[in-house]
């Protein structure tokens, strides 16, 4: 089952326990710049291995040393813990 | 120094060679879909031995299954041998 979507309240709770997301929409990004090409490619394997992990997946762009992320829960129609939970897991292997 | 942007005709010849790509303005794009989410994965890590080496990166974009890839080059303005020889390797790894 699809989890609840969360409140305007509850949305900026927990945007304050991330770090440089940003709301856009229903949707939150954030944007990120490696060494170069070889360590955004690797952050991305990181990442890989925690969505996988949680069964939710974010929008992934890359351009050599640039990293974008967009997290939603398309089956809930907006943000949920599950986008979050998942902001902070990235937010620690950065 | 930057390669030469390729002609119209030219860009039509190489477009030939490939397969399932489109132009688009000034750039090609291919669209993939894969069985899951880490089979995308492992393929941009293909494509990223191949865009490291040489030294030229396509815009990936992903999300789970999906895979987008946007090939040009910057420092030229427009489409160049550079983006035709890395589609082709790419197709090769698919």
């Amino acid at each position: 089952m699809a989890p609840p979507k969360l409140s305007s309240s509850e949305i900026e709770t927990r945007l304050q326990d991330l770090e440089d997301w940003r709301l856009e929409g229903d949707a939150i990004k954030r944007k990120l710049e490696f060494d170069d090409f070889l360590e955004a490619i690797e952050f991305i394997n990181r990442i890989a291995t925690l969505a996988d992990s949680a069964d939710h997946h974010p929008e992934i762009f890359n351009v050599y040393n640039r990293v974008e992320l967009l997290l939603t829960t398309h089956d809930s129609g907006g943000l949920t813990h599950k986008d979050f939970d998942l902001a902070q897991e990235i937010d620690r292997v950065i």
